[in-house]
């Protein structure tokens, strides 16, 4: 199998990942609950992953940084315990559904920055947006479907002018580009992406004090005899048993990425990127979405060829030529209605630093081969 | 290391279990995203685990079990999605941390069955608590502190008798005695204890249509232009990528206690259980809280010796004899105020089907010789 799908889930993780958490199932106890050594471990190793996602966002606090079990949960906890349903809130047209179904859920009332035709956002309109009852920004910092990256520090920013509190959903950037924890005052992250982690790992940074409700509480193994969660980060968003298990090989995949440095790994994933869009580029009625004009951008490139209809191209890839990419919506339907894709869909190529450049190669004589059968 | 702390989560895991999470770290994809392999094995092995489920409690219906990251994260969910701030809600003294907050959260009336001084629920006043308004009845299957078993089945006549749904707290017992999907209306589970699968799992099982409302959404894989979440069982509750890693794991936990079969797991732990109480009874000035009167119960014995605080005792076993137990309050404050230890707390053992009968005369003797010395 090739693996072009990393922006589903990095499936090809440093080896230590597996590892360390088939190790920890076996040998840590419950974290925070007593103080024998197995128990005791747990914690540390808990600390120690809070510890390598503050190296990699550049943060002098580990305990800003939250647990959770997806960038889902993270965005459901941060938008269900900061937004009021009388807020207005801004967003943009290239947000995830982790994204827009908790707005859509909250009934706030939603105004969108809206995209060119190459999915870069028009952030000349953001003051316009704003009315007297807008309080937040939230959006996504790469998007999953073009690969653009969004102008985090203009958008910032302007919240800044204008008194806003701005979320930023990093679930397609960490591990791929630069994220540092002053980009915004919270950002939403997921460890199985860019971040070499297992499944069901996740968290939330939070720069200062923010007026968060309680929306997640249980037991959290101190201060049983309270009535409500702790509001300190971590606890707020840290009740029940945390996953140390898959929180250890969190750390191994974060302590991997640090080991290589993300320059080392952005200017890989780039030249990779390059190498398919150059290969790909004389191809017949080819349709790249996003933004190729030479700015950085993510390792995503999402395509149609023809009338090849998205899902059968990917077909094709996989079964001819073992190429795993992903047809279909990507989650992003405000995305597919502007590129007017939202009945035939796109194919999203997406790389990691694992890929290699013979791969790209297979991959870009795949889709000549099938654009001169097929086109 | 002799392990005695399996109610805070089981450390000796079946070794396929380990094995499994390792191995799909670096195998599957994401599931339900797309149609190779990695994808799809990952989306078989998560329905897998459903059935394996479903095989335990007896249920023909692996599509009614939806999972989560925990037992917290379900009763948040369940509580957080079909209790009204109107309403009025039955619940008990025994109930952990997990049930009372998001209770306490959502702001709604609460009426508590009591205990006898053995911990025992007094289920003859339970029609005396039934105001106009209740519609819920949420309690644990089995405490986590006195290790007593609640009589499920009279209680869920009851509640049928008066038309309100009933909602289980099956983390302490599921794996470890016999568990039913049709006990109640919901069942709420944990993976990492008596299930012997990883932390980061849990689930949600479900009797018949219930009114939910959506608590946590985002994105599915599918239905991806409809502004909602799916209403129907699993979708329901399953927003964002699934932990086909960890959820592998808890299919062999599960597998394992299939082919022991339910019996011999509850018997073996009873046995140990008796053994370790036959043990220590002898102890001057111990003090072991629940029902040891010969019903059915959990293999969880806490206790107190004379005037040597629980933090010590625990502290001692750990250091003389590397016992491991959990001293404290177990996120059970209304059961500590109940037996007057809120200060003191107790020292809890919790044994597995892995003890031995060895290890619990080695927990045997270590009490009383630290009785003898320190009492």
């Amino acid at each position: 199998m090739i693996y072009f799908d990393n922006s589903a889930t990095t499936l090809i993780k440093p080896p230590e990942v597996g590892e360390a958490v088939a190790y920890a199932i076996h040998h840590f106890g419950n974290a925070s609950r007593s103080f024998y050594d197995a128990a005791m471990t747990a914690s540390r190793e808990i600390y120690r992953t809070r510890v390598a996602i503050a190296d990699l966002v550049g943060s002098e606090e580990p305990l800003n940084i939250a647990f959770t079990s997806s960038s889902t949960e993270s965005l459901n906890l941060v938008i269900g315990g900061l937004v009021k349903q009388e807020d207005a809130v801004i967003t943009t047209v290239t947000e995830h559904n982790s994204v827009l179904r908790p707005l859509y859920l909250k009934g706030c009332r939603l105004d969108f920055i809206d995209c060119d035709e190459d999915g870069v956002l028009q952030l000349d309109a953001f003051a316009e947006l704003i009315r007297p009852e807008t309080r937040f920004l939230i959006c996504t910092h790469g998007s999953n479907v073009t690969g653009n990256i969004t102008e985090v520090k203009k958008l910032y920013d302007l919240c800044q002018a204008h008194d806003l509190i701005m979320i930023l959903d990093v679930s397609q950037t960490m591990g791929l580009i630069p994220v540092t924890g002053e980009m915004a005052d919270v950002l939403c992250f997921t460890g199985h992406k860019g971040l070499f982690g297992p499944q069901g790992t996740g968290g939330i940074i939070v720069n200062g004090r923010l007026p968060f409700e309680i929306v997640k509480t249980g037991g959290a193994g101190v201060h049983s005899f309270e009535m409500f969660q702790d509001k300190d980060m971590p606890d707020l968003f840290e009740a029940g048993t945390l996953n140390s298990h898959s929180l250890y090989g969190l750390q191994k995949g974060v302590e991997f990425i640090l080991s290589i440095g993300i320059d080392g790994i952005q200017s890989r994933e780039n030249r990779l990127t390059q190498l398919f869009v150059d290969g790909i580029k004389e191809i017949k009625d080819l349709r790249l979405y996003g933004d190729f004009s030479g700015r950085d951008r993510l390792p995503v490139v999402s395509l149609n060829m023809g009338r090849i209809p998205a899902d059968h191209l990917a077909g094709l890839l996989w079964e001819k030529y073992g190429i795993a990419t992903r047809a279909g919506s990507h989650c992003a339907p405000l995305l597919h209605q502007r590129f007017g894709t939202m009945e035939t869909g796109m194919v999203r190529f997406s790389f990691s630093y694992f890929n290699t450049e013979e791969e790209i190669e297979i991959g870009c004589r795949a889709l000549k081969t099938i654009a001169e059968v097929y086109g």
